[in-house]
């Protein structure tokens, strides 16, 4: 068995956080467009019938096609046991992951407060503002309730000595935001103890190590959800 | 039994998605904030322990707190029998609903698009740019899927005859982007003839008749997620 992974395939995007929580688990998928283009998405998304999803990334299991990313990995935490077990804590990753859902949009519309329909280079100033804005009001309150959640536990992840998704996915917001803001993220660093600990933790998740070393993990790039415009960086 | 909903109490914003459920499915509860104020709900949520939400709404039984509007609807659906009641179509309605969650935050940016730690008309430049890519752009793009969902069964709602929150949401959509847009939405109106018959279904729930015509219903103003500012507005 093995999962069709569906997302673009020259960035890591929102699609990034299904392909980490797949790669740790060692979950068998394709990344479907990374070996038949981006066409092949738009073509495979169109012709889908039914509740089909809103956009990429999703996840086909057969005849079973499930979108966005919070969702995606509740299920796939259900399916293969990534998460606590428990309805209670389960409830608790999955509210944890839409906040992550949350942030990252949060971090696409710096780049893009006007429209995902305009270039970067075509709202730059609109983005300074807005970059401003996160910087100083939105990274200390996302990463201030992260490192509070990842005490309620003893560390290194959220539950404890088990990892699951939601750390993958913090993993990958504090690189994606530590690309993107590396000013603002060596400011701020020495503040969240325990989402670095974490996010070292997770580099030696075997299946993460093996992936990160990989051709597999795509490289950061000014076309993802973070991208490293120094105009738009500051302490 | 009944539960307590925080949320802010002087406007519907996304805890009304939450307030349309309860009121639809005829179930019990308390909205907090209406009765103690604003104060009462920030002093409730700092002292929350453990994996608190981020950000009301969120719901509260007894030892138990959820929040994300998404997730709470799908816990409510679950435990009220809300939903279809077969794993597969319930994780769609969980995904139709995350879409909403979407373009609830982006309706939001389009008021804010440089930060939400800033008033309106410290950012109406910016503002009046990224109405104009969402009313072309997004409006569109969102209301001919959800019209698409639509006709995936039999109408008027997106299971057919049995409403679930999803309906409820999708009708304060519409409601909320024919308050903020009016101009727009009144020129789009005859592409989603779907759209709207579910609207239309929506307000003859018996719960939701009674909750309309209630003062429980907070009219819609400009300090909540739709607000009608004419400059942002156009056919």
């Amino acid at each position: 068995m093995s999962y069709d992974l569906w997302y673009w395939p020259n960035i890591q995007g929102r699609g990034e956080f299904v392909r980490l929580a797949l790669e740790g688990a060692g979950i068998p998928y394709r990344d479907r467009a990374r070996e038949d283009g981006a066409e092949a998405l738009m073509r495979d998304l169109l012709a889908r019938q039914g509740f089909k999803p809103f956009a990429p990334p999703y996840l086909v299991d057969g005849d079973f096609v499930i979108g966005q990313v919070a969702h995606i990995l509740a299920w796939l935490s259900d399916r293969h046991g990534l998460g606590a077990g428990s309805l209670e804590t389960d409830l608790q990753l999955i509210q944890l992951q839409l906040t992550i859902t949350d942030v990252v949009a949060e971090t696409h519309d710096v780049h893009h407060p006007v429209g995902a329909d305009k270039y970067y280079h075509d709202q730059k100033p609109e983005a300074l503002r807005a970059a401003a804005s996160f910087r100083s009001a939105r990274i200390p309150k996302y990463l201030g309730y992260f490192e509070a959640a990842l005490g309620v536990n003893d560390g290194p992840f959220v539950l404890g000595k088990k990892w699951t998704p939601v750390d993958t996915s913090l993993f990958q917001l504090v690189e994606g935001l530590t690309y993107a803001f590396p000013r603002r993220m060596g400011a701020l660093k020495a503040a969240y103890p325990r989402l670095y600990a974490m996010h070292g933790a997770v580099t030696e998740i075997d299946g993460i190590a093996a992936y990160l070393s990989s051709d597999r993990r795509i490289p950061f790039n000014e076309d993802g959800i973070f991208r490293h415009y120094p105009e738009l960086d500051a302490e």
